[in-house]
């Protein structure tokens, strides 16, 4: 006779790779519900991968984790095209795969797939005044970058409410952001409070941002990466694109012979192997013969090439594999929806209970 | 053998009350699609009969018609109290029935049951500007009226996108209102365009208001008739109310003694006889018999309690029948709303495939 046995909290943490320092810092374990995700405006890149899908390939060992195509907070800002945010759905559930995000230890879902953020968006936005969103710095300085000035669109204005639905919904816990972030999650706070005094019940858990550590990865000309800027190297690069984005990356103007002392801060090479290269005390040996001089650029370029093949290798094997494969990624998609409306409905029905609402 | 026939749209016709002056002036055949609808946030009074409910009774035998009881839009200037609207949409369901209106010819809903309404106001909301919604003329002047200035409840901007995501989900194509509410048809009919352009397709009609000829019913004391001022008739009131209401109820200050000859114009008890008493002839007769003088004011109220009394009787029967047996106005109103999940859903799902967002 046989038992199929859950796993203990002891099994969960041995089963996967080890958590991450943020992870560990954050006093992240196995109770906590996590929610991450991604807006569906175009691939991802090496950035994300650095500063957080890689996290979430480690959390998913350790915590319930969802992660949201936000393909309606896409639309917020691009209602003009909503078939590029429509197809950029596959394509990010694609790169997920990629990075290896595992189904069967992390919920992927799309947002538009579940009626109970929406739901629960419409009773949040009457607790929350035009003024305080108007307030939001996140909201400011995006409302700024966009070139919106009066013509917000309602919905942009909205994002803040919607995402503290999402997060809600899942009865999120911890949410990985980065610091600029912030001002989103305490947002999301405030409307659990409200909610929770309204309704003279606890019926929504607040949560808490879990801030990376890791620094941002630059663009390969040492500027912010971005899509527009064509500075950034895709998640699935062919070994060509690697080698191509590699020797065009930024190093240190002022090294121009192999003997000249080089510099390694804002060195976007260094950065690249800091973020990549497994073997942290051959870098830190590279950077004191760099700073001495007698170190070119190719050697370090030659070596950061074969680091980011071996990180992307694997991924862009995997990304091929599942696009091959569509009907399997659709039904991973359909699993997902299916189960995130469950807990998401679950969620929407102890409000609505909360507020009377039956 | 028997067949059960479909009845022609002829037999539609002859089957009901008369259509009223306005749906013929305004074209309003059974090709039509009608939304109406209440918010619950108080019992319904008699100007809301002679304003809206009994065109709707009469509407339900020539048109496809669905009431919406809007418990979302009522939240969003009664956060602070969700029990109360909850309360009121089964007493707001109680009154359509006490009226007449018949869930077999005509659908009561209610709006927080149907999913797919908060999913379009997510899209809608994308496509319109704050400042859009804020040059609205009926939010400015409700926002005024409430002294909200600057905290404006962001769900209170955004009700004329939820208006609009109403009468799309249902394919509305004429909505009974006031003149006030002029621009919240405004207001969708730009959302509509939107859509179709944005998607390229006809995926949303366009609707029409139908703004009643009836004038409106003033409060007992020649003000607008409001719950605040306590001036107004109860829908289902007691014989006891009618007589203490209708005598409290103003008539013409200069007309003293009984053969002083009186004013029609802004007495409230002729407003009255206008709007319920079925003998217009008599009413006639009566007003020029107070214009010359010779006829006492408490004739003239003994009257109109006796019509007051025959037009609510059947009324206060009816909603003390249904009031009887709670579960049947439920199952009628889950019914309503099974049907309208249908109906809505299926647009969202016209909405969504036009956006590629399937």
């Amino acid at each position: 006779m046989s038992f199929s046995v859950p796993p203990s909290s002891a099994d969960l943490l041995a089963a996967g790779p080890a958590p991450t320092a943020d992870m560990l810092a954050a006093d992240v374990s196995e109770f906590h519900v996590v929610l991450t995700g991604d807006r569906p405006t175009g691939s991802l890149r090496l950035g994300h991968y650095v500063g957080s899908l890689q996290s979430r390939v480690a959390l998913q060992h350790h915590v319930q984790q969802t992660v949201l195509i936000a393909d309606l907070q896409a639309l917020t800002d691009n209602s003009g095209r909503p078939a590029h945010v429509a197809e950029h759905i596959e394509s990010v559930a694609l790169d997920y795969l990629a990075v290896g995000i595992d189904p069967s230890l992390c919920t992927i879902t799309v947002q538009s797939h579940l009626p109970a953020l929406a739901e629960l968006t419409m009773l949040y936005l009457n607790l929350v005044t035009v003024a305080r969103l108007e307030r939001n710095p996140t909201v400011r300085a995006e409302i700024a970058s966009r070139g919106f000035e009066r013509d917000i669109p309602t919905g942009f204005l909205c994002y803040p409410v919607s995402q503290a639905a999402d997060i809600t919904a899942f009865r999120a816990t911890v949410v990985p952001v980065g610091d600029d972030q912030l001002p989103m999650i305490e947002q999301a706070n405030e409307i659990v409070r409200r909610v929770n005094r309204l309704t003279n019940t606890s019926v929504l858990p607040e949560c808490r941002a879990l801030l990376s550590n890791t620094p941002r990865l630059p663009g390969i000309d040492g500027r912010k990466a971005s899509k527009s800027l064509g500075n950034a190297i895709p998640l699935t690069a062919t070994h060509d694109e690697i080698v191509a984005l590699v020797q065009a990356m930024y190093t240190d103007a002022t090294h121009l012979r192999v003997n000249d002392p080089g510099h390694v801060d804002g060195n976007v090479v260094f950065a690249y192997l800091d973020a990549f290269d497994p073997d942290v005390e051959a870098v830190c040996e590279l950077k004191m013969h760099y700073e001495r001089g007698g170190m070119g650029d190719s050697l370090l370029k030659r070596r950061l090439i074969d680091v980011l093949e071996e990180t992307i290798a694997p991924m862009r094997d995997r990304r091929v594999m599942f696009a091959r494969d569509r009907a399997l990624v659709h039904e991973l998609l359909a699993a997902g929806n299916a189960r995130s409306r469950e807990i998401t409905g679950g969620a929407l029905a102890e409000v609505r209970r909360a507020f009377s609402l039956t």
